[in-house]
């Protein structure tokens, strides 16, 4: 499995000189590489509460991700899914402890615990009033006297950095980390394994499985279940957290374990906010990868019931991009269509000589529909002509509810009867080029000049000029010549078309994929056809 | 490939349900489900220029999670990869456009082109003020006369946010985007290709190679490269750009596509951000998931060079979660290793009681050797004998430089032997143990007093307690006894070490994963330890 690393053995730390260069600043880390790996804030001057988090890589952001203002004073990286040295924490604990002394959060493994409490030991024989909580959040195994730490461990560095933040003594932070800690709950579920960096990716959960109840190292979950869709998924979640949330409100942490993309890790928002069984869960966390397992396809739930102590701790506003802030949960609000998407029916009026033009013009582009069809198959799907003459039969049939009498009007109406009979990216383009137009027409522009508007905006839109092998080579000189009369323009457009069958790359539209040799000999049948409409026209004027 | 979704034809819906119901009330939707998709900023009074963008969906967070104050004010939603309709951006348009106007900010598609397009003709013919601009930033394809729309968008929707959030007229806003669009180019690479949903995942690139140049939307790379490293794959990426990186300073946005684990994405900054190529990349917006392609391994960078114009409008404070902000590049500042990490060696002292005693000790531990070992092979890997030999021995070598006439002293020293001599949980176990009891003599404890405070700390850090199959079941019988005398400790040990024989489930350490009928009938060798050490010390007295 290739993976964006340079080698196993500086990931880490290329990982973390990485977050310090894009970090504004904000981060410094200490000395001591390989072996100690030890980011800290830079703004940090000893003078409330430390706290010190961390464990082995793979859970990014956590922890370095949350050292700054407000959560963390420092975190300890150990490697991928191993632990930190005593050395390493020791470090961090040096550097960054003052009088008020400081709190180590641990997540629930044998060697964290052991190293950052003997760490914390070392410490305190040098004179440092350290403490350390250990968070076990993890409800997979509910009889387990070890649970697991995991995602829950976010709430103890948000709450205790609040608090740190706003100076309370490391014994109130410890007791309200440990409060925290004793009543929270977290399960994950996952729809694939994790890739271990230099590892084979183990290929255990087969297609239409889950794992309910896993941890955050690859270990396998506590169950496979038979996955059905995002809503029973995170039903079997909130069955599982069931006899942890309360009837009080409970704050949730939506956890994107790494791969799940944001596309799914909103649908499984939409899933948790409506479902019953979470009617308790009031404010929520992400969604967001928070503490993940490299790029495990899955997301884990915690629960924590809040009060109003507790809640403006957890909302505390803080300036790591990778914490995404607390929200109430609400029920989306929905705003009422805005009037005017339905084209307002022009009043009917009549005009003589547009009548026989438009039925002209119409009858021209229904007489060509096989020739069109025949040019368009040398390069495109050959439905050219059948395209323009639907549009041009449909259009026959509404000459009488059309304005004919006020061309602004009328090109205006012609807009809207093409994008609605015509299909394809014609159609939208004839719409364009006739509400252009209309628009043009009604700031008092004569007819010929507001047409030249529209080819204009259909050029800005579709990104096609003259040259580029589309109606526009025909549509352009034909506009141009049109104040010399209708014959002119007539010629010009056939020059234009003509010239088209020399260009061997078509540079916008379908032909764009046409090979050259295709291409060349042929005129465009979009071309083609505004050529004929022009000769057409003119025999009539 | 399963994935967290309900189903195909309301994965967008739910998405954006999801997304508004987490957004604390910033967000609001229009109505018109499943064809109109429009996610509006709930606190839109019209009063600025309105910002819509928008295209296919499986881009997330683009476009509708850049919606906020200080960038989009609406965004209109397709199906995943495919364009929204007219009717939905004309919808939007008309939700929230006030008479500032409006300026619509759409990717290189023909779709979205035309969509967008038309909506705004159908918006100017009912009297609103409408400009578009179209974003072609990939320079895959460096002579493409239409080039996608990619990352690069992210640029526009900020420097145009910041601007209308201001209060510029449409006509600057529109200049400083289109001048942005002019400048900007981004590019590509992926290990992986994407999974849509309901379809079959395409694998195209065999490992080992990777795609450079590719689209958004699963499309191939224009070319297949060997893969070597991060600091290779970014080289790449920025060759491809050197023709459009100047001598002024740029702003990078370094792009998640999906599934790329933040480790890597962090190692990608670090290769980014140290590259001679890179040098005038000054700043850095993410490393993010910003225009994603749904669960794509691979990221993108865009370039953009900036002005003291500019830079305020990318830097602009917004509070989307999704947008991580920008940064100034600086190089990782290193802070020195703090003093007290080497322990600092005790002044020798002699007493010849404890001499004898910790001679006695360490004998009595080197005689139980063999079998300590063949206790432990009944439920561990059978070295609880040697580990403690081994510790002990080194201890008896090192009687002459400890400080045996100071009590507190003499237990930190110990923590420090045994820390550095002693392999395993076990040895950080004792260190803890002795380095809390030396606190607590410092404190002024006497020698046994302070023991029961190392007996705590151990069962808090290791999350052992009595009762739990470890050597704690004989240490704090045997501790607690202490202040009756030695024999009264001894005896108490030996009680406390038999009972672990009938503890069918160890609760901490190896043993917790040995079946039961491995267990009873056997004492734990851990606690066996402690026993013999206590009957040992006892028969000296």
């Amino acid at each position: 499995m290739t993976q964006f690393i340079n080698k196993k053995e500086t990931l880490v730390t290329d990982a973390i000189d990485g977050l310090l260069a894009s970090a504004g600043g904000s981060l410094r880390r200490l000395d001591g590489y390989p072996h100690i790996k030890v980011v800290c804030r830079a703004d940090w001057d000893k003078s409330q509460v430390a706290l010190i988090s961390g464990g082995g890589s793979g859970h990014e952001p956590a922890h370095a991700g949350f050292v700054g203002r407000g959560m963390l004073t420092a975190a300890v990286c150990g490697e991928v899914f191993a632990s930190p040295s005593v050395d390493a924490v020791l470090a961090a604990l040096l550097a960054v402890t003052g009088p008020a002394g400081c709190l180590l959060i641990v997540k629930n493994y044998t060697g964290d615990r052991l190293n950052f409490g003997l760490a914390a030991e070392r410490a305190r024989a040098l004179g440092l009033k350290v403490s350390m909580v250990v968070v076990g959040d993890d409800i997979a195994l509910p009889d387990l006297p070890q649970p697991r730490g995991v995602a829950g461990t976010l709430f103890v560095h948000k709450i205790a950095g609040a608090m740190a933040e706003q100076g309370a003594p490391l014994e109130d932070i410890c007791k309200a980390a440990q409060n925290a800690i004793e009543r929270m709950a977290t399960i994950g579920m996952s729809l694939d394994t994790c890739t271990v960096p230099g590892a084979q990716k183990e290929d255990r959960i087969a297609t239409g499985m889950a794992e309910l109840g896993l941890g955050i190292h690859g270990e396998p979950g506590v169950q496979q279940v038979a996955f059905g869709d995002a809503r029973n998924a995170m039903d079997m979640v909130l069955d599982k957290l069931a006899p942890r949330i309360g009837e009080e409100p409970h704050v949730a942490i939506l956890n994107n374990l790494g791969a799940t993309t944001p596309l799914e890790m909103s649908v499984l928002t939409h899933v948790l906010t409506t479902s019953a069984k979470a009617k308790n869960i009031k404010h929520i966390i992400g969604p967001a990868p928070l503490m993940t397992s490299l790029d495990m396809h899955g997301f884990s739930l915690s629960v924590l019931p809040v009060d109003e102590t507790i809640l403006p701790h957890l909302g505390y506003r803080v300036d790591m991009p990778a914490w995404p802030g607390m929200q109430t949960i609400s029920a989306p609000a929905v705003i009422a269509l805005p009037d005017g998407l339905s084209p307002v029916q022009p009043t009917a009026s009549d005009n003589d000589q547009t009548r026989r033009l438009v039925a002209h013009a119409c009858d021209l582009l229904i007489a060509s529909e096989a020739e069109l069809n025949a040019l368009d198959a040398k390069s495109g799907d050959g439905d050219t002509g059948s395209t323009l003459a639907t549009a041009a039969r449909d259009l026959k049939g509404a000459l009488d509810r059309l304005p004919l009498a006020d061309p602004a009007q009328l090109f205006r109406a012609l807009s809207n009867e093409l994008s609605q009979t015509m299909g394809g990216s014609s159609g939208v383009i004839l719409a364009i080029f006739f509400g252009a137009a209309g628009d043009a027409a009604a700031k008092g522009l004569p007819p010929a000049k507001a047409l030249v508007s529209g080819l204009e905006r259909i050029s800005e839109v579709g990104g096609a000029t003259k040259g580029d092998r589309t109606m526009i080579d025909a549509l352009e000189p034909a506009l141009h010549a049109l104040n010399e009369g209708i014959a002119a323009a007539a010629t010009a457009a056939r020059k234009g078309a003509s010239e088209t069958a020399s260009i061997g790359q078509a540079k916008a539209g379908r032909a764009s994929y046409v090979p050259e040799e295709n291409l060349i000999g042929h005129n465009d049948p979009g071309a083609e056809a505004v050529a004929r409409l022009f000769e057409g026209l003119a025999t009539l004027a």
